[in-house]
């Protein structure tokens, strides 16, 4: 009890703008404890200010370092930024994307960026629960645009595209996987496209061949916005604004029309369906440990298929058929 | 029904051995249509012969060469081999391991071996759950032993332990991430270790490494079997004919002691679980569907936070209460 009141107090100092509260609580969130449902529950309530970014890429892209360069051109227009590295749990990509964020600490001395690391370990999907509720934490802080930045190596980068109000996608030049990554889906999810390390020789490629892409790709089913596709140098700091000026044009689109509505009400159903996927899943888990192995011995066996067994199990503990009557009769009552 | 008698039919072609239906099922498997269910739990009933050998490792430590030396091998020995090659969704990596595949293909002439690249897309954790059926099918058709490969990017080199009798896990020297590798859990998760190309200078360093990490974190739990650490080489041959006697003699432990059957009642419960989740989120999904959006409104309104909403879903859904009373009342009456 006593822990829960402390994390309510979180609240009031994140509200606050209170940098080791918001780290304090996103621990919290991270660790999945129940004595902060109350005071995530009081963040979501209150956030819905922020303007969220996914930004995805292969490893290689030079994602780090263009989130650095975003962000130092976004702190120069005032802009509070909070930064969510998401780590994949593998161990064989952690040291590398590691090694990138340290080039960042600089910034971590100045009270308008927040940098997070994150690790994926056990979501469904790629993106952290716990992810999404730092995001709100750093919204009800007063971070402007938060900026999730995830590797692109599976799932990860359309999870970022359904918990983000605009994504960008970074691609480069001389990496050879640009056709295959558009090929998988890549295309649908980028509301901006930006070509990294543009100083290259090899880069104008690499843009003419995703511009030819995009075009083939083309559906015409959100007139409201065509997916810019914008070459970056962190070298020579080339298309920083411009990238600037298309993320806040984006931000317009996500708040203020229509479709932008969409987005995040498409949003709303993925945070619902994962939060629910995370809670039905963990009570299915404790019906397995009272069922003891009685189960898993007549599969052993194989006096039975797994999916009969499973189905039996649903329906003896989950009984969806019951539930409905029960709905209909409280309803009448 | 016509189809379900199809698919049912293919059953005796499977039996019989006849690599087209083999073929046809495990495509029927993947499809996850519901006329190939009967035939599936059918297939599971008459499976358990063979021995399903997973095999992991990061890209670029030679798998793909080794499994096909492996085959050749056990072919040698008169064994009819199946493949699975799970190749991630992620669209960075699958070019090459395709690649790899391609030099492994002048043995699909050969009736005694079937290789199948099958993709992990959506599958919660990475291996698919047409991959669990895809190992019972070709244990029906007669194959002796099952090779599982998948690339460790991630939870597949956990899945397929848990889904295998007999773990293989590959390094190869120069990739400068056996440590990591080790330190995050694939040391626990081997049967056997290989560290593959071995015909290079630096390999030795890679085995000695990997010898003295599996000392550090012996735990004298399982003294029936120690994973032995062999050096193969696919160039010169080095190594694997003492693979194959460790795989077969890892084989007995797995069907004949007790530390075995304990890890083939865990792929039990793993499977179990794995198909409970599988079915119990597809209720969910037809549950939030029938709801429309009047819950997703309410979270983009941020009237209730996600959690409070899911836990009001699922009580109404699945009403777990309700259930242990009827458990309880139907074993009274």
């Amino acid at each position: 009890l006593s822990r829960n009141v402390a994390s309510l107090a979180l609240v009031d100092r994140v509200q606050a703008g209170d940098p080791a509260a918001v780290a304090r609580l996103i621990s919290r969130a991270e660790s999945g404890r129940a004595e902060a449902r109350e005071a995530l529950a009081r963040i979501y309530r209150l956030a819905g200010n922020a303007h969220v970014v996914g930004l995805t890429g292969v490893p290689g892209s030079g994602k780090s370092t263009l989130v650095a360069k975003l962000t130092e051109k976004l702190r120069a227009h005032g802009r509070k930024v909070g930064i969510l590295a998401i780590d994949p749990s593998s161990p064989y990509s952690g040291g590398a994307i590691l090694g990138d964020r340290i080039r960042m600490t600089e910034m971590a001395v100045d009270p308008g960026v927040f940098i997070r690391s994150m690790a994926t370990h056990g979501a469904i999907g790629g993106l952290a629960r716990a992810a999404l509720d730092a995001v709100d934490i750093l919204d009800v802080a007063g971070f402007d645009t938060v900026i999730i930045e995830t590797v692109g190596v599976g799932q990860d980068e359309v999870e970022v595209a359904r918990a983000s109000h605009t994504t960008v996608v970074v691609s480069a030049p001389g990496l050879g996987d640009e056709i295959q990554a558009i090929k998988a889906g890549i295309l649908e999810i980028a509301d901006i496209h930006v070509v990294s390390k543009c100083d290259r020789s090899d880069a104008n490629r690499t843009l003419v061949d995703l511009k030819q892409m995009l075009m083939l790709g083309m559906t015409g089913e959100e007139p409201e916005w065509t997916p810019p596709v914008i070459g970056t140098s962190a070298i020579s700091g080339e298309g920083i604004d411009e990238l600037v000026t298309m993320i806040d044009r984006h931000r317009r689109i996500a708040f203020e029309t229509d479709s932008g509505m969409i987005r995040r009400l498409s949003n709303a159903v993925f945070r619902l369906r994962k939060t629910a996927d995370n809670l039905l899943l963990e009570r299915l888990g404790s019906v397995l440990a009272d069922r003891g192995m009685e189960f898993p011995m007549r599969l052993l066996r194989r006096e039975v298929d797994p999916y009969s067994l499973a189905n039996e199990l649903i329906d003896s503990s989950f009984p969806r058929e019951h539930a409905h009557e029960q709905d209909a009769r409280s309803k009448l009552s």
